[in-house]
């Protein structure tokens, strides 16, 4: 091209053009890449059934008057006597410790998933990683709110769990620096 | 400048001397992203508000003498029968919900935002969902601490969930890599 | 080198080169800067010490036979009168209070120490600040669990948080962008 043919002939426009590209090419870039775009499609993905959560709870509390807080009462438990809606229940209960565990679990997948993300995996082993992470998440919650007989949600619960300590592990492995 | 036209006459010290600069300006780029900086600035301001919910049940627990270890009672609830310091308050244990809802919230909103950064936005359009997030969570802390009436939290409380989910479908519909 | 006299003549294709290798460079480019790595390793052993709190808890439920859900009383606390077993115990209160002072901790450490560590810091600052935080948090840890009478507890929480404030405020004077 006539652009670059220019170039040739003075690198020190060259220089300051180059620079120009960079700036505006480099955020894109990190999206350029496979593994950091996977990552961040999974990482999506199991923050949104984790807000999920946060509906079912609300979902619960209106449809069984279950309130944490006395003005919940007075506003959606309307009736003479709405104080008596301010209890637990069961269902209520189970949800939040299903939402607590997800907490527990995709923070640590969130923090160590992104660096290990940024250390230059091999494309396939991460989104193996990735792909069981949100699998094994996904199958907790079935099986925390079915509820489903145990020893489904400790399973599914230790694969999500080995699957952060293997990202960990070879995130450490490369990488340490202390 | 003279250094410019000593790197006309030879690229290959060009090469290097750009290699060096490419290293250490780098990281350096990454902040001059402006959607990135706004996002840092958000998220950091978010944070720490979240951090003052656990200053503010240490408060609590100081001053009315509320403790959930024996080890506390002890040393904090100075006199001859101290253990009987070792029960719940409606006070401490509505700042533990509100700041329990900003976990739930803010981990999201850190995850996905950080993506939706990095994803290339309008920046306008990135700064009008940072703000609307900012703004919604510290009035949802503001109507759970006073407490205000109900529907003040729970509009507070969707507008965050909302804007979160915005950023992750914006994120998805451009990036998604499964 | 053959290789760079062969640039030396033809800019054009050292233009070529040069974005290609750019490409090819710049996720690893991230994880050479060394306060990202120092970040990077310190984050993912304070998140491997907050999965323990995971498996502490499990641990105290199967050997102790408190469970939180009817299944696991099934499952696990096998007997005639399985549902007795439904029911709480000091221990595992208290690993799960140091589990989520942990999380309440440890988000803001990431998302702010992320952010921090992409600003540019000083080096030797930043490694003080993260040695100072992973310390606290361990420490913070065990006085919880032995536990240690306060202000062991109280002294380590502290330090924690006042480690990710000052990271807080040193990203804020340098980088606000609102």
């Amino acid at each position: 091209m006539a652009f670059e043919r220019e170039l040739c002939f003075c690198p020190r426009v060259f220089l300051r053009v180059q620079t120009k590209i960079e700036k505006m090419v480099d955020l894109t870039q990190i999206m350029d890449d496979e593994v950091f775009m996977a990552f961040a499609s999974y990482a999506t993905i199991i923050l949104s059934k984790m807000m999920l959560m946060s509906a079912t709870t609300a979902f619960y509390r209106m449809t069984r008057k279950v309130f944490a807080n006395p003005e919940d009462c007075v506003t959606f438990g309307k009736g003479e006597n709405a104080k008596k809606y301010l209890r637990t229940d069961d269902r209520v209960e189970r949800v939040r410790r299903a939402h607590l565990n997800d907490l527990e679990n995709i923070v640590p997948f969130l923090g160590i998933g992104l660096l290990y993300s940024l250390s230059g995996p091999d494309l396939s082993t991460a989104i193996l990683h990735f792909r069981l992470f949100v699998g094994a998440r996904i199958y907790h919650t079935i099986s925390y709110l079915t509820p489903l007989p145990q020893p489904n949600r400790g399973l599914s619960f230790f694969i999500g769990y080995g699957v952060t300590l293997s990202m960990a592990y070879r995130l450490l492995k490369n990488k340490l620096y202390l």
